[in-house]
């Protein structure tokens, strides 16, 4: 994109309905509206377009950003750290064992105590069903609370970074992948992507990758495809609330427990493990009961029932049957590649190989897009301010 | 506070005497001047309000501000990464378990080795009764013969994040609340403050919040009581240098053992739990010993005796004693909120509610009093400074 | 260095070749040639004398500089936060226990993820023979693949902060102290420098500082004497490659098993514990085993035979045998000094309380080194950059 084409991007994003965001958080793609969510495609295109023209789109001359990680990351620890730098944002993480949280601070305090000099704030929640999500909306009503009572100078956004239930800076780059690659939002209509599970060696990974997949896709148009074994469902009302998306997208919604049928004609296969919803409630109770013995004997009859579909892998003769035979494979990585990262996995080798580098630009969309986000949420007039960032001479490079 | 009370503030501090801050550290109250304690609250304000204003008080393109922390922390950690934020600098961890001080550093050395380009380092380190603050002395005088010997470009400030003694930022932090909160230091003359003890379920919380209030207030002609259970007392040396400061300031200084004799009429009280400097003592020598089983049966007998004063609880009853029933209720945080963080605690539920946004604004001070502290040691004519960073053009939000 | 004296340095600057440094890797100092390793050097200086006249040498708006440690450091980690610094770059730590790379992330795939918005990425891997530097060349490949295919915006550059081989910012910042204190790099020329091995209670520090020293020495006409026990040997190619630098660069390279006479003479004494290529070897194959018991009995071993040289110690009768009695000690600290951090150790107390100052002048060069590094990296017309950075109105103290 050169100056004219942001400059075409920027006007596209000041006619979106937008106002609704402003100092609000990002918790579920499905809790924003369609124009908030093109909304973030806009500004994060735009946001990418300006690095190919060296302009630093810094929005802060100091102000924190506030990370919490409450399960393991590589990529969106990294993803959240660019954003907030490309922003002008420092990063101060929350490590909750060097913390007093122990000692008794209660979720709305430490919300507080740590948010004084912040502009965002991003949380990953994600092994505990029930309350990943849970935790986000406690943390922002308190921020909001803060804010109204004079506690804090203004209200911080809270970035999903995973939940239990989804992962929207994943899926809105994953979609804006799907946008650049084949040529625009409208271009997915009709596009048929098949989301489903595959063998993995290891159990409990979690649902919101394929939630948030399916939670996402079905608004744009597309048929949608979520395949899977029998009894490896997500949350019947993720799956619901699917289909009634796609509905009123002009799209299609089913769940098909054939990898082969998913498939079929696709143009897109996002093929990735997870553990059923039955399995993340019974973990999340034994996991809050802190009973070892239990989630050991939890694990290995998950194991033993995954065994029983090895053949749910991605596989060069699965992928003959998609559309042309040539279906753009995705993945939210790291991703069980049969014979590298393990014996038996989600895909074969040759299949992951010639989409690596696909799968490296799909996460390459992450920082831009947490960086929308958060832009989005700091500024009332979005598209003024890019104008102007547009406008300023404020190059990424100074010397 | 606008603008022209900011230029107020700004001429009242060109006033103070602070030269004596330049190059220096922060680490006990009782060590600076009245001058410059007031130097203190007055660049807090000034930086808040240019908050207020959208301008950046940043006073360096680059440099560090090293963070040790010898102990957990929440508040304290974040409050110095936005003050190091605020100002320009960048904050670096030493993390002394991913350190080669284990393999033979000296304090010394490493104070050196991680300053090269540090402006400033903010030390926690509580634990062990007289060696804090002294390792602070340490790492200030190993900085000061780096700089003299042309080791480092600049003398860094060393900022007391709390030690076995004081804890600086807090209690200053205490006092800008106390002057916001009653309208001016003046304000502040007869006012009663009750420092007493709390009953709480952990043992071994550190002297410093206790003994800085009571070094701190006894300074601005306030009636201090220090209650607490016999033998509970804190070290003489403070007992008896808050009595001199006391009288020399025109207040007063008690310690009593009745929890309701300190809050009777009291218009602010500060209940919170710590353990003897008896205790701290044996709990040191065991802790350098490495004794566990001494230290468990330590953390037993004190358990045991605290649960002899269970009911120093700052409960309604005894909030009805106060000035108009109404005293200002004070705390560093966490609280031990009976009922919420735990079964019996420091104080009844009800009144923390009423309280908690109070205490929530008393902490959001320490980012600017850090500031403030940091500002004044780097600076030689810190007025001017500010003057200049009120007329240039440099705004917190930039586009 | 005054405004004069940089703009010297800045035009010996711009006639070095440097072209074969842009988006490329500093991994050793053997693989570059001597103009490149002078521009390091000059650059360094540069750096180092804007700080003195208040420029800041500011290259980023934004970006990152990405650290990877898979090993403790103190000065290392501080020397690449405070050069990333000094450049605009914010660090982010990979922390390999907080990442997803336990479950199989490819080092290909972490490279990329963790850089989409890199300048530099800075590794220290020193554990495993053999396993170090092929890691920070699998990571330069990768980084190399990812922006060739579109994945990266710019090829970051990695910067060796210590592998099995050689340890560059060290050598470079050691070379750069004695560029200082002899009075230019031709000074060198003729000085006997002794790299010798000493008496420590520990035993496996890494080979890579001998190895750096005499790998970087014989390239500048220094007579380099390495001195180790019978059998301490470093890797015979570096030995060797050492032998042919120093034929021709004018020096001479010889190994003595005397420590009296290393430092016979010796105008710069180095004495410094290392364990045997041998014994790393199999310290090595132990640890891939993970076989606690052979590496028990390996220590135990090696502390015995290390106890046959408990006089290889730089005391004050060997320092008499050097130039005049009063050779340079150096050291890239912490060293094991007698009788302060150990028993007995790798110096006696005396000298190096003597030559304190002057290690930790040696070790101040460090950062200006890495930001030097990184810098010539970065830039294609690193002359012209520092020229205008020389210009511009940009302070390092903004108020």
């Amino acid at each position: 994109m050169d100056k004219i084409g942001i400059e075409q991007a920027i006007r596209r994003l000041a006619d979106r309905r937008v106002d609704g965001m402003h100092h609000q958080d990002f918790l579920l793609t499905w809790e924003k509206s369609m124009e908030e969510l093109a909304a973030v495609f806009d500004t994060a295109e735009i946001l990418r377009a300006m690095r190919g023209l060296d302009l630093s789109p810094r929005l802060f001359d100091s102000g924190l950003a506030i990370s919490i990680f409450r399960d393991n990351s590589t990529r969106t620890r990294f993803s959240f750290a660019a954003a907030a730098n490309l922003l002008g944002l420092t990063v101060q993480d929350l490590d909750e064992e060097k913390s007093q949280i122990a000692h008794g601070e209660t979720v709305r305090e430490t919300a507080n105590m740590v948010s004084f000099m912040a502009e965002a704030v991003g949380i990953r929640d994600d092994i505990f069903l029930g309350q990943g999500n849970t935790y986000m909306r406690e943390v922002a009503a308190s921020l909001q609370d803060g804010y109204q009572q004079g506690v804090l100078p203004t209200r911080p956004t809270v970035v999903n970074l995973q939940c239990d239930l989804d992962h929207p800076t994943q899926t809105m780059a994953d979609a804006l992948h799907l946008i650049n690659h084949f040529g625009g939002l409208d271009k997915l209509r009709g596009k048929k992507i098949a989301m489903t599970w595959a063998y993995s060696p290891s159990y409990g990974k979690p649902l919101s990758v394929a939630q948030g997949v399916i939670g996402l896709m079905t608004r744009l148009g597309m048929d949608v495809v979520l395949g899977h074994p029998e009894g490896y469902n997500v949350l019947p009302e993720v799956e619901s609330m699917a289909g009634k998306q796609a509905a009123a997208s002009g799209g299609s919604f089913q769940v098909v427990n054939s990898m082969a049928e998913a498939f079929a004609d696709a143009d897109i296969v996002y093929p990735k493990s997870w553990a059923p919803f039955a399995v993340m409630q019974e973990r999340t109770e034994l996991l809050t009961n802190n009973d070892t013995a239990g989630l050991k004997e939890l694990e290995k009859r998950c194991l033993e029932n995954n065994k029983r579909f090895v053949d749910w892998e991605c596989t060069e003769e699965l992928m003959r049957k998609t559309r042309n035979g040539d279906a753009l494979y995705m993945h939210c990585l790291p991703a069980d590649i049969s014979g590298v990262s393990c014996k038996q996995g989600e895909v074969q080798a040759s299949v992951f190989e010639r989409h690596r580098i696909n799968t490296y630009k799909e996460a390459g969309y992450k920082p831009y897009v947490v960086a929308a986000m958060i832009l989005l949420a700091r500024l009332k007039h979005p598209a003024d301010a890019l104008q102007g960032i547009l406008k300023r001479s404020r190059t990424r490079r100074v010397a």
